[in-house]
């Protein structure tokens, strides 16, 4: 039988996503390649605790169909935390749990996008998005990232020939670059935004996950309701349990709860169960606070390696937080070309081609130094020192 | 700021489902509205020593991200059963795990139809169906339900006009009919649909809650690799962990996979690993007999007591599994005008409308058995009868 498929699937199809998934599989590699958490991270015993007393208290009802808003508790906590960390006050109403954050992606993008609508989305930008926007055919718009944040001049003469229906932008420790918005960047942007009439979506996996500087305000406390806020426990709890949220004002709501229901009913309501309870009987501040020391360790060393093995000519991001550290090659040379030769060190990353719309060979690249401890990231950077030298001398 | 919508929601939201879902919340109401299964068939206990068993030994593995396709050997569980119950072969490798089966509904819309694509579905047919296509705008064709399935006289005159991409029905105790295909209707819908290119797309949810008559092959032991299988573990463990799955075959599969990654990257990996070891440790069998014999005497009771108590003129299918019963009011009776006189009692159900496409103010409607006890039954159907006659006796 002929398949015939939707148009829309055209460009549905990125290996980059499932290869980085099933390299983590791959016990003989050092991978600086997967978003990962540390798994020594994950809170388990506290989570089979909270499973246990949920199951034991109240089975029935943790079992059961629920509403696709999510449960209200969760999203109260959720909406303190907003109070606690950017002393903005959240309604818990506005808040929908999704199925990891990346559902939300899928949610903004069906509810927003017809073909060849305007979009904005980061150079580079995270690859799960473009990877669901694509889906919805938009006509991207690529701002540029600087060190302190979007390129508001590139950013100001895209929005005097259209009004984006979207910027799409990670403001903390972004994915990829590491890249941090700094408070005046994030002022000038938000200006930029309320001329233009664009609706931006902030968000913000990492923004927890701060082992240096200091906490920037959130985009929606100079944006106020026409900001879309992303939220995910993947990073600081677990990604397993897939619970992620999406933060919109009623007006939008309703039409996100519309499609989350037509997307799956509601999310694992077990799992919104089990983390409320974790959150309730668990110090959520504590917990996170290791893991930022664990990461800052892990950070430390990856820079000062780098600093140390990678050629004088490589630079590279130190991120004051999240997980990825981003490396710039010199001009012309091929990261995807490099990570043939890494591999063959049994080193993996990221090229960085899957983060950009439209662009191929480009001389970027992502690492993670969440899940390798000094030594694998000794031994692994070296390796890709050599293998850089290796490339240069070839040419 | 103006909201600028994608065309696509234009028909998105759907009050019905939300308050049916809302409704299960009010503990004053006798509800035969939502599609809930009994929540003293939950294994309450068995999930829970499944987490802690999960998480002691290998809390790291389970909390971690996973990939697309889900945790083989859950899928592998999945792919042996089909073997037992129908004596057809699956690989594994042909299943996707799915946030309930609504995400497999929601992904193959998405994969397939183009607006203004042919579909086909029942009449009636499942509401969260129907609210899941919406949002791709497809061509629908009716295919009416008759007491042996559907009818094939109009499928075949539908088919004449053209090819509709999927064909997506509910062969086993149908939502919300209730209503089963005999074997021949299933030889006779395949022949067709081997002539006219569509996929045929068999969802399950409840074929498995049979409590009379005999097993009926499925649709994929006469059509083979052009049939698609949607699957859920929310009607035999538990709705909440929301774990449904999608079995095609591999060319399909590739973008299944693609959209699904797109979607929410992966499903509650932790509800996987929990569900495969729930399966490892008990016998689904034997839980599955519990859960039939529960329904059983409750379908028995609603039926008795809808002879006994609804008028005359009013009819109603007898299943022989599955959750629901279907009544259908002398014509021109407006299920929506009795749901309100009904609410009044204290009692509630879902209007047919939401089921059909196109179509108001029908004169039928769904009623759940599995929820209410023998004295609940009784009382809810004598109230709804007395409702019918105050209908009929204020025309």
């Amino acid at each position: 039988m002929n398949l015939r498929l939707a148009d829309r699937m055209e460009n549905a199809i990125n290996p980059f996503i499932s290869d980085i998934l099933r390299a983590t599989a791959r016990k003989d590699l050092i991978s600086f390649g997967g978003g990962l958490p540390n798994p020594a991270s994950f809170p388990v015993r506290e989570i089979s605790e909270a499973a246990q007393k949920v199951l034991s208290e109240d089975g029935a009802g943790a079992l059961q169909y629920s509403t696709a808003e999510g449960y209200p508790p969760l999203r109260e906590l959720i909406a303190a935390r907003y109070q606690k960390r950017f002393g903005i006050t959240v309604d818990p109403a506005d808040i929908l749990m999704t199925t990891g954050s990346q559902q939300g992606l899928d949610l903004l993008a069906k509810l927003f996008l017809n073909k060849g609508d305007d979009l904005l989305i980061e150079r580079p930008g995270y690859l799960g998005a473009i990877q669901a926007f694509n889906i919805y055919q938009p006509n991207y718009h690529a701002v540029p990232l600087r060190k302190d944040g979007a390129d508001t001049d590139v950013l100001e003469e895209i929005l005097k020939s259209c009004s984006p229906k979207l910027f799409y932008a990670v403001p903390n420790f972004q994915n990829p670059s590491g890249l941090t918005y700094s408070e005046q960047n994030r002022k000038r942007v938000a200006e930029l935004m309320k001329k233009s009439g664009t609706i931006f979506v902030e968000d913000d996996p990492y923004g927890e996950l701060r082992f240096a500087g200091s906490e920037m305000p959130c985009m929606k406390s100079f944006l106020g309701e026409d900001v879309i806020m992303l939220g995910t426990f993947s990073k600081i709890i677990s990604p397993a349990i897939r619970l992620g949220w999406v933060c919109a004002k009623p007006e939008i709501m309703k039409y996100l709860v519309a499609a989350k229901q037509a997307a799956d009913i509601h999310s694992d309501y077990f799992a919104e169960r089990v983390v409320c309870q974790y959150l309730q009987d668990n110090d959520l501040d504590a917990h996170i606070e290791k893991i930022r020391t664990m990461y800052q360790e892990r950070k430390n060393c990856m820079v000062e390696m780098a600093r140390r093995y990678f050629p004088q000519d490589v630079s590279f991001t130190d991120p004051e937080g999240g997980m990825f550290m981003w490396v710039t090659l010199p001009e012309g040379m091929s990261a995807v070309e490099l990570n043939k030769i890494a591999a063959e060190k049994n080193v993996a990353f990221v090229p960085g081609d899957p983060f950009y719309v439209g662009e191929r060979n480009v001389n970027t690249f992502r690492m993670s130094y969440t899940n390798s401890d000094a030594n694998v990231i000794e031994k692994g950077i070296r390796c890709l020192g050599d293998a850089m030298r290796e490339m240069t001398a070839s040419r």
